[in-house]
């Protein structure tokens, strides 16, 4: 069921009770911010899963490339020929670090939200799309404009997700094309979709599916071609490299099918007059046929060396600090009676370091405002992008849409660069202020 | 006809016999590069109108905010809240810069090819477009999958372009919506285009228009109410702020009426399933709309960076200064019998620091490479994503589409960060390898 989650390198370290080692150097942990007692307190970032802190390698490597800096696929000098093959072989260093298929595309988006709208653009004409109610809106929303969406109500199990799928998939029309979209990890309860059964499902019935991995590529490593996933997609901000660019990857063959996301330069081979008055265009059909205009080449190096870093630094091993840390901060939470953490699967799940939880008798947003002003601590409150599915976990809808929960929820958020003393202060302040 | 090009501060730089002024610093400026016969020399960068290097002060901005990084309108931390104050101060800064109108929005999208596509999604229905054949494919190609297209014939002087947009809108059924897509200086030959006297004529026929301002913003202060004109697109990475984003700035009323650009979170208000089993959607209405995922907000803050820096340094200047290089590189190349500067409007036709050339018996790509490859000189040659333009230019095609000129050119291009020498170098270039 779960995503790599059940290696033996990550077992080991979970399962130890030693020291948690080091966290992988990032911006921003000697910055110091004001507490409403007037004195000051190093900023404790714990809202990874809005946008995680640039590592320190991937600001040095912008840092050292930022002089060389040169326009992409378009001069002739040197520097634009270095730049184009540090942006070409940012590619390359993508499509390994996610354990591409060989005649697989990666292309450079802006985010997750653009990069499944770019998917949604290119789904073939009568595509029928398979979404749960639980996605993120940047996996919700995108496909109405393009198929005919069917949303599948909340399953409470890994299994009845599967099911459930199962189900829908098998009354299709399977003549039509179809896509499913799922998130690898719920970027509010952090917990692991059953990706590798989904994926099966999809295929068994003809379908294809892309994995929403926004909140599962920073946690745990992913293997597109082991999970047997169509595409995938993801941010560069959540994955420690914050600057403008995003990745979806995955078959070629839909996508050099399809119009080209953007209409402009790069994308075009030959545009000339036509015999009416308009213009003709023969559109590239290789990875620059959706990256029209010139491309964010900084933004997709740091993504590179961002997934160098954490391959260099042993991802496996980074996962395993990272439930250390979470699995004391769970068992922490659940001493309090007053916090409730939000899940959708119940006993048993497993997460990444991304959690959710509403504390009785706090309005969400006070009690986020209270972590930063008096222990500088920087959470996220609210209904983060994902309506419906936090309406349910609260129990602000009752399933008739008129229950009694609140209306929102406190996030907290992790991942490589976190020290176990952020985790130690937040839990210390959660039990402080829900005493 | 020009665009602030007749000032009177301009107007005495680029008379006076001075010695032209220190450029703006900006990274690379030291970076050495192989030369074909083993020695190394400093990196002369000449292809600004592609992409220009990042001024030392917004590289600066960018290094001294990283630390301060956090998520944008999502975040109750301290540093979510800083860097969305900044993300917002960001637009105000580049609204303010560019002369926008009180109720102007400034949406921050990815580039230009990114603002016109955007535009051209948020078009309303039954909207004829009006553009030149002579634009660039970001500014040519979007508007077919939306709207109507005229693609008008290439005008030979600034005059004959207004008489033909006056002829094409007067023939119009005025009762439909309709837009003029136009460029501020062209992106092959550096000249100027009489915006204006265009948005007059698009405003008298009841026509809206959009100012590519891409190779404009960088070269001379634009002032969107004074042009009068309705939107404005440009890109930060030719704005010296290579960090992935770009602008949309202008009116808000078709933006606010259009369907959000990208589905997905920071785009919704409210989203909930419906009783039919779908979902339903409130959208915002204000600059996010455009704006769902995470906001780039290092890319927004570095253009508002360039903009400061450049309204710091004088404008008007570094445009005077930026004439004086270019009053002596024409006056180089025109002694040159067998250069051949590409014109559309001819003899006086003021220009930006861009210029493409041909040279009798040479292959552009293989002038451009000598100019790389003994020279440390980088440039671009090809059809510059201007097909039709550049075509028409060379003579590749005669009007009949079978012309014997080359099928494409070199351009050379530079703004605030360029060191005379590096003019100079090239023009010594070209004279020795043109001899």
């Amino acid at each position: 069921m779960s995503v790599n989650l059940d290696t033996p390198a990550v077992e080991a370290i979970v399962t130890s009770d030693v020291t948690v080692p080091a966290p992988l150097p990032v911006l921003g942990t000697d910055v110091a911010v004001p507490l409403a007692d007037g004195t000051e307190i190093p900023y404790a970032a714990l809202d990874y899963a809005a946008s995680a802190p640039a590592l320190r390698r991937v600001w040095d490597d912008v840092a050292a490339y930022a002089p060389y800096y040169g326009s992409v696929h378009r001069g002739a000098g040197h520097l634009s020929r270095l730049s184009t093959d540090l942006f070409e072989e940012s590619r390359r260093t993508v499509a390994g670090f996610l354990g591409c298929r060989e005649d697989d595309q990666v292309v450079f988006t802006r985010s997750t939200t653009d990069s499944l709208n770019l998917l949604a653009t290119a789904l073939p004409a009568g595509c029928e799309v398979f979404v749960f109610e639980t996605e993120h809106h940047a996996a919700l929303l995108p496909w109405g404009r393009t198929a005919d969406v069917t949303v599948l109500d909340a399953p409470r199990t890994p299994v009845a997700a599967v099911a459930a799928l199962e189900a829908a998939l098998a009354a299709r029309d399977e003549t039509r094309h179809a896509l499913v979209c799922v998130t690898g990890a719920s970027n509010v309860t952090g917990e692991l979709w059953p990706v590798p059964e989904l994926a099966a499902a999809a295929h068994r019935h003809g379908a294809r599916i892309v994995l929403d991995a926004a909140q599962l590529v920073p946690h745990l490593p992913v293997d597109v071609a082991a999970l047997d996933v169509d595409w995938v997609a993801f941010s560069g901000h959540k994955l420690y490299a914050p600057f403008g660019a995003g990745v979806l990857a995955g078959r070629a063959d839909w996508l050099r099918a399809a119009e080209p996301y953007l209409a402009g330069g790069g994308a075009t081979r030959r545009v000339a007059r036509d015999g009416d008055g308009g213009v003709t265009v023969d559109w590239n059909t290789d990875d620059s046929r959706h990256e029209a205009g010139s491309p964010n080449v900084i933004g997709a190096y740091a993504i590179a060396s961002a997934c160098r870093a954490l391959t260099d630094a042993g991802f496996e091993h980074l996962a395993g600090r990272e439930q250390v840390l979470l699995g004391r901060l769970t068992a922490a939470l659940g001493e309090l009676p007053r916090v409730r953490v939000l899940s959708l699967f119940g006993e048993g799940a497993h997460r990444v370091g991304v959690l959710s939880f509403v504390v009785d008798g706090y309005d969400s947003a006070d009690f986020a405002a209270a972590l930063s002003d008096r222990y500088g601590i920087g959470v996220r409150d609210g209904l983060f992008c994902a309506h419906p599915l936090v309406r349910l976990l609260t129990g602000a809808d009752g399933g008739d849409g008129c229950g009694e929960g609140p209306l929102n929820a406190v996030r907290v958020s992790f991942g490589a660069g976190t020290p176990q003393e952020h985790v130690e202060r937040f839990v210390r302040a959660v039990r402080e202020l829900a005493a």
